[in-house]
């Protein structure tokens, strides 16, 4: 199976795992608890693009990434948005957020500047949300 | 079943049809050839809430929603997206995107005002999405 991130995907994000269909990232953005899924599949860049039973793994995996921000973090709301105007491997964004956040109650999407974790504080939330997805260590 | 639109999509939108889980709406803004999915189910507010079939049915309408703005309007982009921080009833937009619109290639979301349709026009379109999504009369 053939599988290559996107180098800005790659540049933005940590790596948190792998899912049934997705590889997991968590974006490099400290204002907003944020998971990236890519499906691990080439030349995909609309849903409509993803075979009938990709894109049953993905709704689950959206759900999953979904409840398991809601969990650790508490959201006030989970937004998800798959727009690839700019990088159009197909990438789905799931994000956890707060009345009081940067970008509320407008979308994260175009809201300013990123602002990276510190990189310790990377790895201790991204391995809580790996439990919390029950993902897989990445797979090729 | 219980379903009630909430007001501000109801004002927002012109009724398209319903598919097997969803009400098809038109946002009303001529600027993005853009629909609404509402899924007809009481208190549903995250994709993570609905049942795991009612998941399925979604992801397939939002992939025959992006299928038919793709035909009908030759979009260079799906955009795809569940935000709920304003209305918090569940609603997926599914938009066609194109280099040359009014926000490329930032979100639709917060870009500015609407620019209503021409009653005839809105008319027609939504006439055309019906007939490409395979929506029938509103149920209920």
């Amino acid at each position: 199976m053939y599988f290559r991130l996107h180098p800005r995907l790659a540049a933005d994000t940590l790596p948190i795992g792998d899912l049934p269909l997705c590889r997991a990232l968590l974006l490099n953005d400290s204002r907003f608890p944020w998971l990236v899924l890519v499906p691990r599949r080439e030349n995909a860049v609309e849903i409509h693009d993803l075979a009938p039973d990709d894109r049953m793994a993905l709704i689950e995996e959206i759900a999953r990434a979904g409840a398991a921000l809601k969990k650790i973090c508490g959201a006030e709301k989970i937004n998800t948005g798959a727009l690839g105007n700019i990088v159009s491997q197909l990438h789905i964004h799931v994000v956890a957020r707060f009345a009081a956040d940067a970008a509320w109650p407008g979308p994260v999407w175009g809201s300013g500047g990123a602002v990276a974790y510190d990189e310790a504080a990377a790895q201790d939330f991204g391995a809580a949300l790996a439990r919390a997805l029950g993902a897989d260590p990445l797979k090729e």
